[in-house]
Order: structure tokens, then C-alpha cells, then sequence
């Protein structure tokens, strides 16, 4: 049996790059889509559609739907709500399907859909989707969202926690996978104080969103997996 | 004054993100095309004409040019070289003006031609080119040219390098930068040694030229910086 390879696509603008066809790809936004996501499916969602437009997710009013749009940080007006994870609780979502667009994770989600599977991780099931991935057969690239095809620092770190949980299992890592699974080695036992070096972290700042960033650092909240089903991600079981 | 940026852009297929045009730009290509470049305009080379392609190098056959192509890591046939540092020495170039085409750093070098100046750093000369930085008011793009337009571990590295020679001089880092700056800092210890995980030495392994590969981790062997003056790389002065 040939090795199985663990890649990292560190930006979406690199995924031309990879043959993900026969790939499980887990899309990584962890400021704040993909770590709401997995609040949200783990809290009762049936459903989560992710959409690529504001119009879109607009042309879902006519249903009982809850639609969440998010764009450069902030909630657009006239929605529900963004992609804070507060949004996405039992009492909010339970029971009820959410369409969502963000700037950056629904975008990277849209562009995977070739792929076997698109599975959807954040720290808060870090371990779940890590040792569901290790029980598979297929390669594994993991596609990180970044910011507006930038590279950042948080989306490479959780790529990086996943290797280092997937480093004995097997794998062929990819460049991209070492350098993300080292940085993640170097920041594992203080995320926030680690990350408070990025730009990033200033422009969160400024949205007044530090609770929210400190909500999406916490490892192993949950078990729920969110895979995408045709045009909404449901819970894997 | 605005502060200057320091950004770092991991892949030249990630280049369109960034505006270049009033930046120095220096292209990385550790293995081995920008090593060489740098050891060849040291070594007294009158120029070197980066190209596209091999159909272009062969172009300058009646000249008295030295003609050096590179694909896939190995010398392409019919030519006198390809992109192995020691076949830039001071005997074999002296004087002489180089065309030169390769499967990454050339093709960097291309997609480069708006910044306001493009130069070409290698640890060969680390210090030399960090220092010039320093001292210049413009923005500053480490463009790695990568494997095919993948992310690569010794070109980050080599950012990473720069950068942290860039530290305390004022400039705003983005994520990427820190991400190079912080591999770097794990690394340098033991460059070669850190790079032997990656897949790309299992490919420079089997091409035999692993003494091409210690010879390109040498820090600060010259002072020269190379920079594109039209279509050629010279000495800047």
C-alpha cells in the first residue's frame, strides 16, 4: 500500500496546485468560520449552507432559515448575525439551518468541492477530526482560508496542531505540513500569547472581537465533525 | 513617515496578492538557482540574463554568452550548464555573461519585473543583502520562488533568515514574515540538519548533488548582491 500524504494548502489561491479528487480536505478558518462551524453543528444545527455572496444568502429570506453574513470582520447589515461563535449556541441554532457567508472560510470551502470529502476543523475539534482522519484511507490536504488569499498565522497553526497529532500515523508530509506541524511545536503551550504578534490580531482588536478569539483557541471543546452533503454542511456521523 | 512593511510571499502564484511596484523585491531560490546567481556575479560574472524558458536560452547561441539550463534539477541537454554553484566559479565565469533559465528562481525573477528593484539573496550573502535593506526607505517583498509554484521549506527558511536579521529596523512584519522569521529562529542552529526532513532532499538526494546543497547553506561567503538592470542581473554598486 502506497504511503498516505498529509499536504497543506496554505492559501485557496494555491489549491490549483493540488489533485484533491480522491483527497479528504479539511478547511481551516479559524478567526471565526470554520471554529463557528463546528460550535454551531456541534450545538444542534441541522444544517449549515455555506454560500459565496451576500446575494446569495439574501435570496434564502423567503425561508425560516437563519442567514449570516460576515464581511472584512463585521456583520453585514440586515442580517441575523456574522460568524461569532456566541451566535452559533444551542439556543440560537438548535434545530434550525443556517446560511452563512464569510470573506474568506466559505470561500475556501466552495473551492474544494471536487474533493472525496470536505470536512470542516477548528481547535475546538481538533482531536475529533484528527483521529476520525487518521482512521481513513486517503490523503488528507488541509486547506487553510487565510485572509483573502494571504497566508496567516492562525489557519497554519491549526494545520500545524493536526500534523502533530497525525506525525506518527504514517503520513508523507509535504513541506508546507513540516513547516506548519514546527511553528505549531514552537506555539502549543501559549496560542493567544503567540499569535498577539500578528497583524491580524490588531485588526480583531479593533473589532472588538477578543472574546470571540479566545473562545475559538480553546482545544477540544467538542466532538462534532461538520462535513459538507451536497450544499450544506451536516454533522458527520 | 509611514513604517516600513517587511512582507514575505510564500509562493510566486501569491505574487498578484501583493503591490510591488514602489518595493525591493528580493527573489529566493535557495536550491539552487539564486545561490548560484549570487555566487556567479561574486565570481565576477559580467551578467547574468535570466530567462523563461529553454527555447529562449538556446535563442543565444551564436553569441559568446555561457548558456546554463536547468529543468526539474538537472542540466537540460546540449547545454554547457546548469544551475550548480560550481559551475559559477571565477574561472568559468569571469568576465563572462551568463543566460541562465531554471524550473523556479527565473521564472520568480519574471514575475517580479514591476518592483521598483529586484535583487537576489541566497545565504551566500545574507548579511550583505539584509544590510543594504536596512538602509533603504522602501518596503521590502522576500519572494520564494518555491518547487512549481508550491510552498518550500529552504526558500521560508532563507525569509526567515532576512527577516530576522530585520528585526529591530523598524519594519511591520506580516504573518508570513513572522511565520519565516519564528521557523528560522528553531532552525538555524542546524540548517541542514532542519532540511533533511523535507521531501525536496529526498530529491536533491537522488540527484546527487548534496554537495551543491552544503555548499548553498553557507552563510555570508560574499558580499555581492545581484539586481536586475533591464533584462540582466549585475553587481549593485
Amino acid at each position: 500500500m502506497q504511503q498516505k500524504k498529509l499536504e497543506v494548502c496554505l492559501s485557496p489561491a494555491l489549491l490549483h496546485l493540488y489533485d484533491i479528487k480522491d483527497s479528504l480536505v479539511v478547511v481551516i478558518d479559524i478567526f471565526r468560520a470554520t471554529s463557528s462551524m463546528c460550535y454551531g453543528i456541534a450545538n444542534g444545527a441541522e444544517a449549515i449552507i455555506p454560500v459565496a455572496t451576500v446575494d446569495v444568502c439574501r435570496s434564502y429570506e423567503q425561508t425560516n432559515y437563519l442567514l449570516a453574513a460576515e464581511r472584512n470582520g463585521e456583520v453585514v447589515e440586515g442580517f441575523d448575525f456574522g460568524n461569532s461563535p456566541f451566535s452559533y449556541t444551542a439556543e440560537k441554532v438548535s434545530g434550525k439551518t443556517v446560511v452563512l457567508t464569510t470573506t474568506n472560510g466559505t470561500h475556501a470551502i466552495n473551492e474544494s468541492r471536487e474533493a472525496q470529502r470536505v470536512l470542516i476543523g477548528s481547535f475546538l475539534n481538533l482531536s475529533a477530526i484528527s483521529n476520525w482522519l487518521k482512521n481513513q484511507p486517503q490523503d488528507v490536504l488541509l486547506l487553510c482560508a487565510g485572509w483573502k488569499n494571504k497566508v496567516n498565522l492562525e489557519d497554519t497553526l491549526f494545520a500545524g496542531a493536526v500534523a502533530h497529532q497525525l506525525q506518527n500515523e504514517g503520513y508523507k508530509f509535504d513541506d508546507s505540513a513540516i513547516l506548519a506541524a514546527d511553528l505549531y511545536q514552537m506555539a502549543k503551550d501559549d496560542l493567544n500569547g503567540f499569535l498577539k504578534k500578528t497583524s491580524h490580531s490588531e485588526r480583531l482588536k479593533e473589532l472588538k472581537i477578543e472574546s470571540d478569539i479566545v473562545f475559538c483557541l480553546q482545544v477540544d471543546l467538542i466532538d462534532a465533525i461538520p462535513v459538507l452533503d451536497g450544499d450544506r454542511l451536516v454533522r458527520l456521523v
